[in-house]
């Protein structure tokens, strides 16, 4: 059953870069952009068809950078210009989120809002939209700020770990700490313990308590924000846009709200969602071949073993004695780089000329 | 000093695939039409314009399939079509010698031929010129059938080993054996003796010394083509060679003729010379940078080293941790193979759809 959804809206969220897929991720080309999962669908697409399953289309915004609107639309022919928020800088998500919020807060006071990054990957879907809509259900009737929380499986220091109540109600559990980031010794010491969970960047909430979150722990950017509210969803509020976005500070909304606001809770999730962070989650998330290898393309690969191998249409790849290498050939660019490092694929973008970005 | 060199002809030999350089040399584009070295100029250019130092342009012969005969052209702007000696059929150098040997014996009954691969090099020009013209002179003077010897530096399983008399004329030698393609065993006992050089296939003899020999040790090749003599040099002489040449038996001048003959001489001769037969002999000729790797192409690679790597114009690679391997990219085709099994590349090319050949 679909719920009353009318102030239900879905809130993509699409302005990353995804430098760790470069070269196949470019600047004119992002990640959510791309069939990284070789399924013949974006990122973007998935993310959007996933919402539609319990939104109308019409109430489905898109958050992007505003060289991106094209290309959203083209990925997404069923909405319209008026539907994408477009950030005339890349400020992180905390502004970006914050600018959506007075939007749809202004249209419609009782908003609830699901915000959701384009670029992961929800494998289970049905379980997804069952905790989406317990989550809607609490934040209706909660000054509520809601994340989805997956099971950690590695201490990695590139999420955010939430501890929380074991007792809760109705699946949602009250928040007791939010660590953006950690080191890795914590991060270990929070897998271990059994207490944490991941941050997803699921977020549910009504869009006024967001914004009265925001007031509270991020003043300096709902001061940028707040005095264009008599032009928000007007005409002049392009204008307004344009000339004070770019002075808000750049901050994700972890640091920003979550790690400093005390009404959070989450809902563990288990909905085999992956953030394909890097080639090599990609690899895991993929099926292999009998070598070991993912491949997308044509290619003959002797005594080559745990490759993930991604090829324009059309090429062929010989390639021998390779094992454990990300080999990706993206026309211009070729990389051959070994997934154990991938993490520094995003570092030699300095010295790259800014053409092949 | 320029001999007088009214009937001294260059034959280049062109004919070849050089399947080990795929990618890069194609049935399309073979190894003698590439810039290998990375000089501006193909290896054909490069034979053509070392004869040129002896001898005039409209005396050398090119001798190659005659699918090639525009590219040829295109390399050669300064030769005419006429001097293009075509094959209908790849039949390996001895039937294509021969050939060529009717033509020019028919034009001038004195003709001395040097015959030379399209697709080796010569580093020292100045020792081969001074060779080649001591071995036009003893040519011209003795029905003698006269090759370059290389000194050895390793036992080679690909090269024919010559053993000569040590003591000479003029720096000419008798050969006493001449072994085509010998085992690992004996071409080490042979490179251990001291005893012997290397056939580099470039070849020197009057016209109608060469086709004695034939006629006496390679009867088969010879019978299906003098018939042709009476059209040879004229406008019927296509029709002939395109119904008889196919018919001559596949054969190399080295087994055909080398092996067997007792008038065979060598010129021992410090010149500098590969017959570039791998990538890793190209690897060898080139300046490396302070990794040693050989690079032609825009590239970034760090913890690579002693690779060859060659790219398309205009494209960027980034390879790192990678050692000891070809990768070469061509367009449609990428390879990445280690250096120690290259002799392997050959081999795969069954696998291959021949599009991409």
């Amino acid at each position: 059953m679909k719920q009353n959804n009318e102030h239900i809206y879905g809130l993509i969220m699409a302005g990353g870069v995804g430098s760790r897929f470069w070269p196949e991720s470019r600047e004119s080309r992002p990640k959510q952009f791309l069939d990284i999962l070789g399924t013949g669908k974006s990122l973007l697409r998935m993310s959007f068809e996933r919402l539609t399953r319990i939104l109308p289309p019409t109430n489905i915004r898109v958050l992007t950078h505003e060289k991106y609107s094209q290309l959203v639309l083209e990925h997404l022919p069923e909405i319209s210009a008026d539907q994408l928020i477009l950030e005339p800088s890349r400020n992180n998500t905390a502004p970006c989120i914050a600018y959506a919020s007075l939007k749809l807060n202004k249209q419609s006071p009782d908003s609830v809002l699901i915000t959701t990054p384009a670029d992961h990957i929800i494998l289970g879907e049905d379980a997804f939209l069952e905790k989406i809509r317990t989550a809607i259900d609490f934040a209706t009737h909660n000054d509520a700020l809601i994340t989805l929380g997956i099971q950690p499986t590695r201490p990695d220091t590139g999420y955010g770990y939430i501890q929380y109540e074991k007792t809760g109600q109705d699946g949602v559990h009250k928040v007791r700490r939010f660590t953006e980031k950690p080191e890795l010794n914590t991060a270990r010491s929070f897998v271990d313990s059994g207490d944490y969970l991941w941050n997803a960047g699921i977020f549910i909430w009504k869009a006024r308590d967001v914004i009265d979150a925001l007031n509270a722990h991020a003043a300096d950017i709902m001061e940028r924000l707040r005095p264009g509210l008599p032009v928000i969803n007007t005409p002049d509020e392009r204008t307004f846009i344009d000339r004070e976005y770019p002075n808000t500070p750049s901050i994700s909304i972890d640091f920003a709200l979550m790690e400093k606001a005390d009404n959070v809770y989450t809902i563990p999730a288990d909905i085999g969602w992956s953030d394909l962070g890097t080639w090599t989650s990609v690899y895991e998330q993929r099926d292999k071949d009998e070598q070991d290898n993912v491949i997308d393309g044509h290619s003959l690969t002797p005594d080559t073993t745990r490759c993930l191998i991604r090829l324009p249409d059309g090429k062929l790849a010989v390639i021998k004695g390779l094992n454990d290498f990300i080999v990706v050939d993206d026309n211009d660019v070729l990389i051959i780089w070994p997934k154990s490092d991938e993490q520094n694929i995003k570092k030699i973008r300095d010295q790259i000329d800014p053409k092949y970005l």
